[in-house]
């Protein structure tokens, strides 16, 4: 007898349902109003999607295996690779830029902790075919609106702002050397949260990205802000250059009115190895929770994949981190009734008026629900009560004889008697008055 | 480089995934009508949670695989194993009778063929903890005006319906013995696909239903209709006896004028062994495709896989034949446009603008795009052409001069300037209007 589900996997009862549809619906309303579109994919796909883009090392991480007909398939890990698939499959037909999101559950076989499960539900926003930073501002304006759609605001969540171009362009004007770059990633990526003696035992030795020294990678990584930025980047016209897209990308935002959430910072390198020039996160104000969001461009990313060349951006925001801060912050929906009238029945006589009206108000899209199994008046009106239900509508032999029916409005108190046949009307106007 | 789903996997385009999206959409609105609330629970779940419920030979229909902590897992095949664990780990703190749905993916490996996919979702509809036949109504009730949202008729699909102890009742009084039941279900169940040789040549020998006959059971699956079977049932006060559930549910229907869809036809047996009273399947009127949903009462079960005693029912509706009707049937809605505005500018200048106005669209839910690459303001409006959108609204130095904009109705070719910050007030109003 089996209670549990596996490790890592989560059951959705209806009151934890309510939140993922409450994150689901979000999701959906800001991307159309992005006019992005919804695609899903298979969450089982071939293993080479995975190891093609990712590496062998990948599959460490993966629920793998082979299936009945001697495949190697996997549960999708992230959704990307799909849309890459499914983009080069019709690449010649699609409208450019594709704008396109999706909601998919991502699995990964992980050591399990606090927050990190072993499935996800994740929104995918990717915009195709467009290299230009109004891009980049459309898909971190689509970000933030849905965070703010959620009540969220800039003291709650902060955007991190960056791009590979500008780190690039800064580190080797500091001499890092084209071998040493991707060290010097590294530690830019972890710098903030090392302890000043892991910053000191690193100066004390030569690294690969000599002549550029650790104190170097600290002073980039300490830039904050576009104003910041510009000062740094006008010691060159290469240098500045290097910033045209980020620049644009930040003027935008501030055009949209959302410069506030977004702080400028060179820090934010993103793991993944694809990303081309502008990344992005977004953390939490007070930094206690993993990224809610990340992503940035990738413009090479369809062609390794799909072989298609297409420039690209997009990110991804998961159900998990972004669940603990609606949580924190107060802002998850109360729960409200499941049904809008409850209908009970004084004589066993009644019940096939009940039926008839209960399918009525149905059919008028009211919620309903009655005793299933005939009872004591009382003891219906306990569980219209236990419902949390607005209405009460007794159908009784005293009634029906003059063709009435009684509503109770279980909020106000107050009762009064119907027309049988105005029922359906009644309480459409009540519930929207 | 990988192009193709796995075979039996379906990608989701957007325009397949809108399709898909009306399904959902329909499917949660009339469960909510009656008052079932959504579930939900993993795609991959414990082997036996399977195996417990329909034994060992069930394995070679999965996606099963040890995971990597050694786990037999399988991709869930069906969503009542689950239902019935979530039931059994919360069966007190659950408000009885325990509505619920969900719209799972599930996964078989089966051998392809038209409409056979490996992936499909399905409305699941339970109701646990009510007995009665008002229960066994409420579900064909909900099953019948899911259809009837989709804009099917009586004409267009038909429930049938049987009860497993009627039926069992009828072979008794005809002969069968108990050790013959499952033999003469067995040929109930294909009596009609069966070619008079066939009968013929099975009614040449003697069978393990003797003393009953195989034309016994001819009789039996030839009865029609409510009134028929009352009248077969006539002939003893046990039969009588073991119609009344089915004869509750039928009235019960047909107080909430549905009887129409409704055939009483004793050969819906319904393969799976767990059902235990009121069976149904539904099928197109013209029977050419396979059932668009099955299913019953199970009053075992919920004890068998989670050792909880409760009366349980309900049915599985699957998205793949469903489709397959409802784009025969012309009932598919037409796409819309996946945006309401197109913002157009003539200036780089005026870009800014752009941005701050479609920002604020945005925030009015208004769905907005605009060209992320400057171009030529008669592209971008041949752009705005291409995506079908109503509004065309353009910024231009001469309207920005005077603090207006320009607005187009793309429908009806008509356009106006109006003060610019009216826009989003303008577009409100005329999208209702």
């Amino acid at each position: 007898m089996q209670t549990q589900a596996l490790p890592g996997f989560r059951d959705f009862y209806p009151a934890d349902l309510a939140l993922r549809t409450h994150i689901f619906q979000t999701w959906r309303s800001v991307a159309a109003r992005y006019g992005f579109e919804e695609y899903d994919g298979p969450p089982l796909e071939p293993l080479d999607l995975y190891t093609a883009k990712s590496g062998d090392e990948i599959v460490g991480q993966l629920y793998n295996f082979t299936d009945k007909g001697d495949r190697q398939v996997a549960l999708r890990p992230e959704m990307t690779p799909t849309l890459a698939r499914m983009v080069a499959a019709q690449a010649g037909k699609l409208r450019k830029p594709i704008r396109w999101f999706s909601i998919p559950q991502l699995f990964r076989y992980e050591r399990q902790q606090r927050g990190r499960l072993r499935e996800h539900f994740q929104l995918n926003c990717d915009l195709i075919g467009e290299a230009g930073p109004l891009g980049d501002a459309e898909l971190i304006a689509l970000a933030i609106d849905v965070l703010r759609a959620f009540g969220l605001g800039p003291g709650d969540v902060r955007v991190r702002l960056s791009d590979r171009r500008v780190l690039s362009k800064l580190l080797q004007h500091r001499g890092v050397p084209p071998s040493g770059m991707s060290r010097a990633y590294e530690i830019i990526d972890k710098i903030e949260r090392l302890r000043k003696e892991q910053i000191d035992e690193l100066s004390s030795r030569p690294d690969v990205f000599a002549p550029a020294t650790v104190s170097d990678l600290v002073d980039i990584s300490r830039i904050r802000g576009w104003d910041h930025l510009e000062s740094e980047l006008a010691h060159s016209s290469e240098l500045s250059k290097s910033g045209g897209h980020l620049k644009e990308t930040y003027e935008s935002l501030s055009a949209m009115g959302l410069a506030e959430f977004v702080d400028v910072d060179l820090t934010i390198v993103r793991g993944l190895a694809y990303y081309t020039g502008v990344v992005f996160e977004v953390f939490d104000a007070r930094r206690t929770l993993r990224a809610i969001c990340g992503g940035g461009r990738y413009d090479d990313l369809l062609d390794a994949v799909g072989g298609v060349q297409l420039p690209a951006a997009g990110f991804g925001m998961g159900d998990v981190v972004l669940g603990e801060l609606l949580r924190e912050k107060g802002q998850i929906p109360p729960g409200g009734a499941s049904i809008d009238v409850f209908m009970a029945y004084i004589t066993r006589e009644d019940l096939p008026h009940v039926l008839t009206l209960a399918h009525q108000l149905r059919d008028a899209a009211v919620r309903v629900e009655y005793a299933l199994t005939p009872q004591a008046v009382g003891k219906q009106l306990k569980l219209a009560d236990s419902r949390n239900v607005r209405f009460a509508v007794v159908v009784g032999p005293d009634e029906r004889a003059r063709d009435e029916i009684l509503i109770k409005d279980l909020r106000s108190g107050s009762q009064e008697s119907i027309p049988m046949n105005s029922l359906a009307n009644t309480i459409k106007a009540r519930m929207n008055g």
